[in-house]
């Protein structure tokens, strides 16, 4: 599918249906109003759905892109770049953060290298549908060509539409890329105006100690670059592999009405980047947390909803996103099995 | 078991498998310090457990606590008190939101009615366990004797005990009592030294239009019973049937080593009694989520810890500690399941 197809194919959310869900609400056995943002949440589900009771998610599966970046040569991460390939295969043995938070809430880990610069195939669990060996340094070149962007794009939206077929009815996103956050605070300096000062952080660094370095990077980056961009060239340009793919990912699964879950500042980058290309798919978009990196409050202000958690998180994977799985089902779960207060005998 | 026996009976949480469960995080193969919350509330449960990594909650159950107040009679609440006896009903038949919740999360739901005014036998699915036929008008009279309050606590307790005995591995609390929210209100100000008008909401009403009645009331009944008691003396002078059975429920599930999650605003005031008459139980309660009602900060803040979620909820029934459940199970799951950094190849 074309991007131009997969951006045509998404449908706007039912806004009947969630004033159907809002009416509802106003009748269930309880105080009007008193379960707050679950009660809006209800609303954007039965809209992403197109009814009311929108369905409780039953299969939930985070969807994990990898890749790697050429900026890491900059000097903007403690941790050698192996450690996206080593944490690819942490995660498709099973053994991850991600993977234990998934089983708590009774979700499928689908592992897609979209761009690791390992030599070895994929391990066993994980999808190997690399478009390049990582990304090309952004201070020096742009990080993937436009038909490099568009391929990994639709490796993301393939993988949704395979999981949705098989009857995943829930797509959180989650990623795993040393040196993605540089990548984002570009994407987040080009897409949404914020000064590189405003959203880089450590990321997964130890402490401080780099980000006056990925401050320069990015700076470099955006200056290499010129700041003018449509969003499929500030992807192409600035990106990793990972966030065209959660791009796909993002389309496909509000193409195909199911909620996704924004994970943190890299899925948040994929997030805008996404909407950028297809306002309509920022209702499909559940934000899951409010990241302790400085544009972490970026994601949720610019889809235009507050995120339901913050727990000072920063690791990424998805392990956001999957902490907000539960909330979304009993979201659903309020809507869909509550008595009415006019069935309730006094 | 009288209440200093109950008392007596909850030792110190493990700081030492708190220290160990900060350890283990550091050791583990995600950055420092990236899960946030998560990991503070890792070594929470491993300090309840005595171990690291703590047990991944597999049985939690809500106790829903229902009660009636005669300050019911001054005015405070749009809904009639029989309204008390119907949510019950409501819950036992599985029909109320903390039910719908409680199934997307597993858990069970014990209903015990602890003192509504209903005539009738309690229905079904919910513990027959009154104490008497509401409390006292507050503004006129102590809510109940010393005697019914000790009483009231003794059955949450051995709630508990019997949920324990059975294998519940977590005890979420929630609550029914139509006017609590007044009750409440006193034991804020009583409590914590708290004004009326910081500490009175809404509540269950459907608007602010009585809160004024309210602080009034709370106020009369602060002046009839003074300032200075024993919490004992607060709980049975102002509080509900309900407050004293969660009382016990906190007080038997620190007693027992397993996590008590504390819910809103009426639980919260069951949390302070039970802290001040037995500060060691504070380090086996987990804050759920802050309230919208106005003394929904105070809780967390006088635990010492922040609430996990901030989700605008006012409604009870255990419905936000519920909520917090998966987080819980995520919390101890990434501590128990994730793998170690020297365990991976790169």
């Amino acid at each position: 599918m074309t991007l131009d197809e997969l951006i045509d194919s998404v449908v706007a959310p039912d806004r009947d249906a969630a004033a159907a869900a809002r009416d509802r609400h106003a009748t269930l056995a309880k105080p009007p109003g008193s379960l707050g943002r679950l009660e809006s949440l209800g609303g954007q589900l039965a809209a992403i759905a197109g009814r009311c009771p929108p369905p409780i998610p039953s299969a939930p599966s985070v969807v994990v892109a990898a890749g790697d970046h050429g900026v890491h040569a900059q000097g903007v991460s403690d941790w050698p770049q192996d450690v996206t390939t080593a944490m690819v295969a942490t995660m498709a043995s099973g053994r991850a953060a991600v993977n234990a938070i998934a089983r708590t809430v009774g979700a499928a880990v689908t592992v897609v290298d979209v761009g690791t610069v390992s030599a070895a195939a994929a391990p066993e669990g994980a999808a190997d549908r690399r478009i390049r060996s990582g990304t090309r340094d952004i201070t020096r070149a742009p990080a993937m060509t436009e038909s490099e962007c568009r391929a990994a794009i639709e490796v993301g939206a393939e993988t949704v539409r395979g999981l949705v077929a098989g009857g995943v009815d829930l797509v959180a996103t989650g990623e795993v890329g040393i040196s993605n956050t540089t990548a984002s605070a570009c994407l987040y300096v080009a897409l949404a105006g914020l000064e590189p000062v405003d959203v880089v952080g450590r990321g997964a660094n130890v402490d401080d100690a780099r980000t006056p370095r990925k401050i320069e990077v990015v700076r470099a980056a955006l200056d290499r670059h010129g700041p003018d961009r449509d969003p499929l060239g500030a992807l192409a340009s600035l990106g990793g592999l990972e966030h065209a793919a959660l791009v796909g990912v993002m389309l496909a699964g509000a193409a195909s009405r199911v909620p996704v879950v924004v994970d943190g500042v890299i899925t948040g980058a994929a997030a805008l980047l996404a909407v950028a290309l297809c306002p309509t798919a920022a209702g499909y978009l559940v934000s899951a947390h409010v990241s302790a990196e400085p544009a972490g409050r970026v994601v949720a202000d610019r889809l235009g909803r507050p995120a339901l958690l913050d727990l000072e998180l920063r690791l990424g994977e998805g392990t956001g996103a999957l902490l907000a799985v539960p909330l979304i089902r009993s979201a659903a779960a309020v809507l869909a099995e509550t008595a009415t207060l006019d069935t309730i005998e006094f």
